[in-house]
């Protein structure tokens, strides 16, 4: 499976395409798509378009996996990390891929164990998981491959659930 | 100049083509994109891409018109509304359209000359200065209606201010 992650954001989406094979796990893409703040919103979001759908093409995702935008910092970074999420579930489902959204938390959870794990604590995780020998920089490239890695870890047991359900609901070997 | 007024939302989405030709303005279209609440949000946001993809490629607006985001209803309408309009805004882009937003205040004043208007006031406003003698329905049409309308009224202030800046900020004949 060939999962790409999304931090979304309007100045910084940080990106990280990771693939598994059988067991292992490597890391094919990372970076940041950067959009200059003298442009207007409008205009930032449709290079932000154009730049997913490249990536999307070149990489070929099976899922798009985004991190949940919360309403815990202020409500103008809120409304923009939205509107370029926004525009990435529309880009990456117009390319037939599956987006699935999973909190910060989830993804602290999956990647490092534990849910208060800082920044430094996950990059590191990142980079020992996919054995990267260099930092991860800018933070926004580790914050998505760290997204990527959570889908991969969540996917298993999500399509367990999926089997269990369609046999009604009950748990056979 | 031809506007394409959009009212963003998730599960309508308000669309509204004016044309001014001279002092005269002209309703082209009007209607509502609707999206079900059995799909995901990804998968809305797709469909609410394709939609106004389509919706441009017909109209052929010169300008896109958005009725700005607020914060004051719940947090979640927030964010779908900031989604949806962000999926618009990098839509009219990529088409080549200016885009603009305005307040649902900005909206109000320019037609029916207060703040306070309510939606039936509204509603009867648009389709006296559009000669419409059928009731606008459902209200999301006559919304985006009112946005183009709102977008038509202040352009001449906006480009003869430009013009001001232009000149050193001296006011010339």
């Amino acid at each position: 499976m060939n999962v790409l992650g999304i931090d979304p954001g309007l100045t910084r989406l940080g990106y990280g395409c990771v693939q598994q094979d059988g067991r292992k796990q490597i890391a094919r893409s990372a970076g940041v798509i950067r959009t200059s703040a003298a442009l207007s919103v409008p205009e930032r979001l449709g290079e932000i378009q154009a730049e997913v759908r490249s990536l999307i093409g070149e990489l070929q995702p099976d899922v798009v996996a985004i991190e949940r935008v919360l309403f815990q910092v202020n409500v103008r970074t809120a409304m923009s990390v939205g509107q370029s999420s926004g525009v990435v579930m529309a880009e990456a489902v117009s390319a037939g891929c599956s987006v699935v959204e999973y909190s910060p938390n989830e993804i602290k959870l999956a990647v490092a164990g534990w849910g208060g794990a800082d920044k430094t604590q996950m990059e590191q995780m990142v980079r020992t998981l996919l054995r990267i020998n260099v930092p991860l920089k800018p933070v926004d490239a580790a914050d998505a491959l760290a997204v990527a890695i959570c889908h991969l870890a969540q996917a298993p047991t999500a399509a367990a659930l999926q089997r269990v359900a369609e046999k009604g609901g009950k748990i056979t070997s």
